[in-house]
């Protein structure tokens, strides 16, 4: 079930997921590719969130710092699976997140 | 001279000095400790928001994932130097965010 959460407890909530993130991050870090812990797509008036649900890798490109897109699956095969963060899609309206309840059980305890 | 940027600005911004931090903690990836990427305090009814400003480092306690808090500098000599984010604080008050506009200059181009 979808539940409105407010700013600050919003924050928690993703601080709590990013720390799996870079987590998971620094235990792949001699592959070169990172899921990315935060990302932000504006669309139809919408914020949308995504934790940890893309690849990517870093490539500096005329001198400038880019993501370069790697999908949504683990690029290379004998790397150590994601951290289970619930697929799900954090919809920002006016100041409150779209979440869904779910991640909440998760994130307890 | 701070300035008001709203979200959308906001979240650019912050894109491109993450993007810094991250990059940086890969380069130092063997050394166990991390720059913070994002750091939130909740203080006087306001939001500050620190990127790339203190050090850390991810320890598991009780089967949680922790950020162990290590200070505001290098915490090991031999480690090479942070990126140079200006030093700043980003004030959220109401829904703009009020950063030092040197900052801009620094992300152009």
């Amino acid at each position: 079930m979808l539940v409105k959460v407010n700013e600050k407890q919003f924050d928690k909530i993703i601080d709590k997921l990013k720390i799996l993130v870079y987590d998971y991050n620094s235990k792949i870090k001699e592959y070169g590719v990172y899921l990315k812990p935060y990302h932000i797509v504006y669309k139809n008036g919408k914020k949308y969130i995504y934790i940890g649900k893309y690849w990517y890798k870093l490539e500096k490109i005329g001198g400038k710092l880019k993501w370069i897109y790697l999908g949504k699956n683990k690029p290379i095969e004998d790397m150590p699976n994601p951290p289970q963060i619930p697929t799900m899609t954090i919809i920002k309206e006016d100041n409150e997140y779209v979440i869904d309840e779910e991640i909440l059980y998760k994130l307890e305890g």
